[in-house]
């Protein structure tokens, strides 16, 4: 018995790929061995690791000229490795500051002895805007422009891709990689943590821009450390390797589901029934900017926060699971990634719908 | 049909502990969700990770006044992550090198502006020794003493504890923790890869006594910084959720047989009856020096080079898979992690034995 839950991540999974993965646990491809048991070095593993890489690759289009590396830590420690590998100390940075997630990478950066300028910054709406487009300016003699291009906690998204002018583009696209069609191709290094849109927590992938790579402080973790990764095509060390393998399971589900293209379709379908029925009632209220609202994570609130531990109590009572709101905003947060059906988002708008005219 | 399985790491994982994965693998404890799906925030995470915690610490008999962290990158971001938080510039620090993990270590040291003693070096014996117990002197200014207890690729083994005197003792446990017992105090901190013994890739387990926190350096990526980490119960950001959880499994499954002092007695007797096979034949031979032989890493060669392909093809249809040693020492590695059965290393005897009748 399935539920359908809307956890902001760890998230829910596409069901053929968990069942999958449970057939094949204990015997993996007639083997008598776990994917979880095979050295990352065997020629197996190596072949489930590079299918799902060059998978990835064709479903995302990723250009020749960029690498993939496969590593640990969370999208947090990059907010390391990035400084780290593409400045050295005295070096000017720029980033847009739109939410708790943009403003870790920000506090990290200013560990490396950096000039770390925010070129705008959205705290002063508690989180609820991005800035508009070509409404900021960023200093052509920074390393970077880093961005959030979805941010988790707030449901704040960008609209568009931010113009850097010659300065490489950085994006945490933890939460909304694979979710719509991207062009990797402007971007310097695209990064996320895979526990949302590409399988289970304890993996991030980096996609970096070869000329981009070279220039790693000597202080770097080798762990961290984009060009030695990549010349070991990421097993340096031991990789996460049952996350690579579930990356690529859930790259083929893609595929066999009709690519970006289609997953976006679904996903504009899905934010838009969900933003429909908030916006219809007075008693859910989204609070983010409309032009910045995102397609993954969708805020909203109860008029009546008394109300609050009712509707979760009976959400759960219908198979509706982790609807509870981040701490910092309160209220409710139905997070509705790739593996959300947009039958979960009907069944989500019906029960809202049976609440506000049983509770309002 | 499963096999025996003689990986070095990911390895053999217990085949009660896969069942039971594979069982819940859609549906964990009735929630309707994949303990790969859940938030790591929510109750029946946070339960499961203290859960593990809690029975690892009864397991290992670790004292009160010791962290436990459950961290990603592998032993290899400790590397970094130790001399990040335990040193300031100009500090010395002292390790013991028998292999190439140590090694790695070492080189991985000297990118912090330390005073890198090495105290000990055993590179001229191609790692096939460790020094003798008093045979070095440890600078009592040093910040710890790190040393290898066992170098998975050599096979090389501490048969003691080293003496660093007032100096804290630093072990990188990878391939031998949970062997056996081992008296946790007598360590500033112990840290392990989970892919030999204690789970899957992607979770490093780091035991650090408190009074080692606190002075981590403000360059220190935050998800290697022990002192945040672990006043975060090693959520600073989202775990490797379903390492933790196979963790917790495994540390069942241990107390379930009997804790450590009956898998100390397994793996001896294990080890005694490899090696005595090796010994009893001029056909295979272990270069290791006799006291320093690996309970867990088993490094032999053929008498005729030429015959290892034929051997590794036999043992492949006999079941007995990843027997091919590392490429820097060559022959066979037969690694036999708390998860090999005796029956296990019997039939791998019982073959070695017929190969040499049949082809000496």
């Amino acid at each position: 018995m399935r539920v359908y839950n809307f956890s902001a991540g760890p998230a829910q999974l596409p069901l053929p790929v968990l069942e999958r993965a449970a057939s094949e646990l204990t015997d993996w491809s007639g083997s008598g061995m776990s994917v979880l048991e095979v050295s990352h070095r065997g020629k197996d593993f190596v072949a489930c690791a590079a299918d799902a890489e060059a998978t990835l690759r064709r479903v995302m289009g990723v250009p020749e000229d960029y690498r993939v590396l496969f590593l640990q830590g969370g999208a947090t420690a990059q907010f390391a490795g990035i400084p780290l590998n593409l400045t050295a100390p005295g070096d000017t940075v720029a980033y847009l500051n739109t939410g708790q997630w943009s403003a870790k990478a920000v506090e990290q950066a200013r560990a490396y002895d950096l000039d770390v300028v925010v070129v705008a910054d959205e705290a002063a709406s508690s989180y609820t805007t991005t800035p508009e487009e070509g409404s900021f300016s960023v200093p052509q003699d920074a390393r970077y422009l880093h961005y959030t291009p979805n941010e988790t906690i707030g449901g704040v998204e960008f609209g568009y891709v931010p113009d850097a002018g010659d300065v490489a583009l950085v994006a945490d696209a933890s939460s909304t990689i694979l979710s719509r069609p991207l062009d990797v191709s402007r971007y310097g290094l695209i990064y996320a943590g895979a526990q949302k849109n590409m399988g289970p927590s304890g993996l991030c992938v980096v996609i970096v821009r070869e000329d981009l790579l070279g220039r790693a402080r000597t202080t770097t973790p080798v762990v961290l450390d984009y060009t030695r990764m990549s010349a070991a095509d990421s097993m340096l060390n031991t990789p996460p390797t049952f996350a690579v393998y579930l990356l690529g399971l859930i790259a083929h589900w893609l595929e066999d589901n009709g690519g970006l293209e289609a997953m976006g379709e679904r996903n504009r379908a899905k934010a838009e029934l969900l933003y429909g029925a908030v916006d219809a009632s007075d008693f859910y209220t989204n609070p983010v900017q409309e032009r910045s609202r995102s397609w993954m994570n969708v805020p909203f609130t109860l008029a009546d926060p008394a109300l609050d531990a009712d509707f979760l109590l009976g959400a759960q009572a219908a198979g509706l699971t982790n609807l509870k709101g981040h701490r910092s905003v309160g209220g409710m947060r139905a997070s509705i990634y790739n593996a959300m059906p947009i039958e979960g988002v009907q069944a989500l708008v019906d029960y809202m719908t049976d609440f506000e005219a049983t509770r309002a």
